[in-house]
């Protein structure tokens, strides 16, 4: 089944939108910031951002990674995306902390999603040239 | 079609994504906050709340949804799943009201999820075991 | 293949999600608005609203256009998601300018949305009918 490590990959992506989810509850709580209200404490917003963020990529990733499995590059895409989840996890936990530290993780992240980007285009490509 | 059910609660759940992007809109006008602000009204910044995380429970639940009915839970994934918008509605029905009555609709919303992502583990892990 | 056209246009959504994310991070730097603040200029929190609003507008309009296109209208659905396309790259270049201007790409996008809804319900409607 070519399609259960993209899937795992998929599941490990929501569990880490979980995870900032469950930090920005926790920053609500511990820095008293209460709903709706999204700033008023800088550890509080970095959460929020990290959350955020990780949501935005998440919604770059997941279609691409899948048209790239569609497309003939099922393990290498599930290879990019098991980069992209410990880019994402690394650029969470290093923005948590600090707001500069936060690029690292980023590019390489970037860099995971450019490659399966890659993969999905080539793969359309040839199908349309295919006809 | 044992894909209907998942496919019908997707339609619904970017429904209600719809209404709760339609409920800011009409704040906007009510309370005079123009764009691009986000911020200005209490009533306001309940429904952009209310629209955002409808949107972040969304990223969480539907790639579950799909990737438990892919692995044989499609019926019961589905039923999760019309738990799950009905568990959403009442959370953004009870915090445009008021941030405090958000409780219970949020947390039965993270049960029905997790119910799913129960799913799609278990056929994940099944189907991993099988090779 | 009849999915390359809507796969070809969720690619092209993909990277207007990554245009418009690219345009925030670039404002950041323009007008010195350092994260994880996200507001400071008014150009800068034009640029935050068209990248959460085209990602809003893609949540709707994905899940719909495949589904439209899993139950017989891939054809149709693609070219609903070309107009999408360039309705929102619309919206998006007329926002970043100025806020009054976002009308017309927002609404002609609605619409696009709106047509491949009634295509997904109308083939939905069709299955569920056949039993």
């Amino acid at each position: 089944m070519k399609e259960n490590l993209p899937a795992l990959v998929t599941l490990l992506a929501v569990l880490l939108m979980f995870g900032t989810a469950f930090a920005v509850g926790r920053a609500r709580g511990r820095y008293q910031v209460h709903a709706p209200a999204t700033s008023g404490h800088p550890a509080f917003e970095r959460a929020f951002r990290v959350q955020m963020n990780t949501l935005e990529a998440a919604l770059l990733f997941l279609p691409t990674l899948w048209l790239a499995a569609h497309y003939g590059f099922a393990f290498w895409a599930g290879i990019a995306g098991l980069v992209w989840l410990a880019a994402r996890t690394w650029y969470a936990l290093a923005y948590l902390q600090e707001a500069a530290r936060r690029g690292g993780g980023f590019v390489l992240g970037m860099t995971a999603w450019a490659a399966t980007l890659l993969m999905a285009l080539t793969g359309l490509g040839r199908a349309l040239l295919a006809g």
